[in-house]
């Protein structure tokens, strides 16, 4: 049994995506995205989100977070995100690169959610005089964030509104936006336009397709331009219809949702193991990400039993979650594919890393 | 029986690219191009061309071709293109994009290949200063061109010679590149590093991928920041395994070549039937592509039973194949995927669209 | 006496332009383009060109080209100019940089002048069809040209017509818009938004300043984003009031067109002495250029006596202007500077060079 | 008497700028930097330098600075600068348009200067990991910094060292070098390439000038490209002679030293009235700037009377300077042309101001 934890991303694509793949190598096809499969994914996706909306497919998330970003922000604007978003350090500027040279900022908030009250704060400072200073253009809200918690669509109207109230326009990076509404039980719709979000960034790739992103465009007045940007990106496939099938594969009959609970349900499975061990989780366990506090002899032993997960760094940690001094902070990730099984082997990794020496759990510490 | 010839894009996966794509998905494998099956595209591509490669996958030939251009070519050079080349107008721009700026050049040259001597020409012109005018950086030739001839070594080893004596570099467009090796009978090697090509853009998607190109490097100072430039044109697959498969699917038993000689075969079908019915070439046909001028009343015949090819418009047609008064220059493409049937049923339509009133064939005219 | 032809901006500022800068240089102004004399510039230009306008000074044509231009034609937009015009070659990419890689399209035209039907045909043409091709999306008209015409109001207007139909912008890169002013004695409104044009840059450096240029916007949609352009492009003077008062030295009193009528009227002294000499003209004086075909023991005999042009290389001069094989084209440039002693002494010149062998003008070459 | 301290770029040109314009103001001089003037001030700052050094002039610190980061920071690279550096905030993205997309990284430390353990502890952070991260590719500080401090010679090679160790390259920001000299009465030499610094962006404009800065190579290889970068960013003057007979005027008999000492002996007389009024400062004066903690009834009674400076904001105060609660923190910057009485009547207003209420100031509190 893998102990592989690592990511998302290392997970194959499901079966359903490659019988659509299938379904649709048959025959010749118009290219360039007029293909009937495509067609299928934009209609799905305006019933999905209760509405017309403008489908931009595209096969990574950097691609369709770059893309979107470039749509709403000019060379002089300012991008706003959580300051430890994926979108600010993890895409080689692909952001900078789209947009022709804007300045990503980072704004504060605890659990990977940017605060309320700091991005006011931040909108308040003396920074932003033209022509001297940059214009705040936009923000991002990463859904689910980057240490795995959610955004309910309470939160995301806040944040919109103060946006919106500057003038900004407001972009979602949902790369696991699947997980996100598996676990809020909150509606797409909700979760976006209605609540003030303009484009959203699909994401399907960790959802269980071979790769395969959305741009979804909730405001007209964005798509002008947006075919050029993605064909000059080289984001434009001729054979559109199989980026188009892997979307198909997910999102009929609602795989797209039941994939993303039982990543989830793998999470939650982790996190109560972990529990059971006192061993403390750094942020709430609200998808399907788990972030805990490893005691370092603990961590030694998994990577001495060859298990794979990212050593992280976080300085959102809030302070009753916080580690004790020597703890690795290890991001933990399940999938639609990972096994009950592959669980309950990490599990019994750590048993066999450092037994005799667990320390007991604090009482007052937060479980999720 | 569907009469479509507007491109080889049009077509499906191979089976064998499907069945590859199967047998990488399972279990979990390293992300971001660290898999197995990428090792194995690169070890593969090693021995096809007979010495060490860089090898860097990406889904589409514009992002290969601006990637690599952008690695040539500064912001403030000039890259050299046959000026109707793909490169040239089709792209809307990625040169120009991944560049930061760089100027396309276009280079004349009958047939759709750089002639040799207008190349020197534009070289020695005096518009090359330093600062007030670009540099000339590099130069790309497309193989196959874009109106189906191809190179032969000795006229990439002309090419080369002349771009190397500026300081210039030396790219390949190889969107067909299999068709022409199959068309020349050269050896990948000698059609490229060994003329001089220091990197190639190589398409796996019309020879019969979902959607998969190589950047090959030959030149090692070529790939310094490559990497950073394919991740923040958003190119960087997670799941990585999933181009590399489908150029497995083609690389493994020379499938890739017996494919595209199946293409450049239809489209030498093609020619024999409208040679047949005294139709005059534009250009000769080397791969799989069939430039024919119709009469207008076969053109509008064609389009009444539903014929599918893209009417073209050409400065680079020599003298002897002209069309003449009021005909249509037809652009028609076989792909692996296009079956003798389909051939044969596009050569009836002909005959059905005007039979009566065909002009012979005037002697002189070339048919090759 | 110097010999010196070679430009005009070789030329020393005008006296004028140093007592302007002396009158503006005492105590404290507020920066960044808030002073008092570039108040006084925009409402100057405001009359000069009889209505509103929004003003942007810089200190080099090629930014207020690049600027203007950027505002015009988005990185997926194609920008057309005269195939030889300045802003195609002369300014090492500086349209693609500002712009973020829009394609610089050649047009072509005698004389250095668009032709309209040249242009209306390159917009007929099958390159702009999206996502695929760039957006034809702004011109710019040289005024004067790049080989000393210009253009009159009513072919500004033709070319305007034709643009605007497509959607088009319209720029006049007005480096010696002075000298067009002077030699058509239209009004700067009839030669600019009177005919469409919807951005000029406006040249005071040939025209006698140190370095002084101006952003004149006649399309208020076009302002938004220029100041930060022009910031981040490192063009915004603190002192701003040093840019001002150069351009306050020229306009006020009408000096600007005094002086621009001056380097045109030793351009046609010169012209006479070229014609009394049998010399033959490649294009129509119409402006404070002269290209002239010289035979080569005269330009080497020019050469040996020190003077100082360039020589050129064209592609749109009309068959009756033809050289005769081994004709050097020599392009002479008169300032506002040039003396009546220079321009004979270069005369004279051309008779020492090889005064026993000058053939006699064919009686059919058009003078002007 | 105004009593304007909002910047030194308010001040005029000094004299001996506008008699060394007048002096080279005179005949033809070849265009595009080649004329006498700018070769003369080469060899001047080649002997100011104590060696060979490459020369760029440009017109703005913002196109010195974008230029030279630009030479050292690839699109995937990051600039580290002081987080609240001028290059961070205040160019409007300057250097991300010039890098095409670099990434400004803030480092923290006291009193604007980048702090050696801070410096070391962000280059040791795990998101640097290629091709996921941009690469740290160069940091540049400001000298004077942004809040009027200055680095020494031995901080600058400190941090050039660790800096170094990384493979990045060395920039520092000299729109107040001059006050930096003139402060630490360290030779340029020793300040600069000596400590490591690779580029030097040398400011005339603040020193006395209308608007002139050089781009200082003092690493060879940095020179390669910075002539195209110059001339598509539109820095390239046609009539150099222009730029350099500005900094002749300052660099001859070294009157940039002698300005910048004045500015700097102004602001320490300021100090003076300030420390009297038991004001106190929020930064140590080292330059030409002073930040002073202003309870709020005299910023009112300042405003009141018609005196002009910025309010600032900054994070980088240490403990034992913070200001009390209300107080306002006031930037005073003084120049070459800030006279006695100025600065005095600057100090009457604040007595002017609130005399009566003035709270005595706490013994331990620093004075510079």
């Amino acid at each position: 049994m893998s102990l592989n934890l690592a990511s998302d991303n290392i997970a194959p694509a499901h079966p359903a995506v490659m019988e659509a793949l299938a379904r649709v190598n048959s025959g010749p096809a118009t290219p360039y995205g007029k293909d009937d499969a495509t067609a299928r994914v934009e209609k799905l996706l305006a019933e999905i989100f209760e509405r017309e909306v403008g489908v931009f497919l595209v096969t990574t998330g950097t691609a369709a977070n770059a893309l979107a970003l470039a749509q709403m922000t000019p060379p002089w604007g300012a991008a706003l995100a959580h300051h430890e978003a994926h979108v600010m350090h993890d895409e080689c500027g692909a952001p900078e690169f789209f947009t022709n040279g804007a300045k990503m900022v980072g704004v504060a908030g605890e659990d990977g959610r940017i605060s309320a009250a700091a991005l006011a704060d931040i909108l308040s400072k003396n920074f932003w005089t033209p022509p001297t200073h940059v214009r705040p253009a936009s923000i991002t809200l990463s859904q689910a964030t980057e240490v795995g918690t959610v955004y309910r669509s309470d939160h995301v109207a806040e944040l919109s509104s103060i946006a919106r109230e500057r003038g900004m326009r407001i972009h979602m990076d949902g790369a696991r936006f699947a997980n996100a509404v598996a676990s809020t039980r909150e509606t797409p719709a909700a979760l976006t336009w209605k609540a003030g979000v303009e484009a959203l960034s699909l994401g399907f790739t960790k959802n269980g397709a071979m790769s395969a992103e959305a741009v979804v465009l909730f405001a007209p007045d964005l798509i002008d331009g947006l075919v050029e940007r993605r064909k000059r990106g080289g984001h434009l496939w001729s054979k559109g219809r199989f980026i188009a099938a892997q979307a198909l594969g997910l999102l009929e009959n609602g795989l797209w949702l039941e994939l993303a609970a039982r990543a989830n349900a793998q999470a939650a499975r982790l996190t109560l193991g972990l529990a059971a061990r006192s061993l403390n989780l750094a942020f709430p366990v609200e998808a399907n990400e788990v972030f805990v506090w490893l005691p370092a002899e603990i961590h030694q032993g998994l990577h001495r039993q060859g298990s794979h997960y990212y050593v992280w760094d976080s300085d959102c940690v809030t302070a009753a979650r916080a580690g004790r001094p020597g703890d690795v902070l290890a991001r933990l990730i399940c999938s639609w594919a990972t096994p009950d099984e592959e669980v309950d082997a990490f599990l019994s990794a750590i048993d066999n890393a450092a037994p005799a020496k667990r320390a007991s759990r604090s009482p007052g510490t937060p479980l999720f």
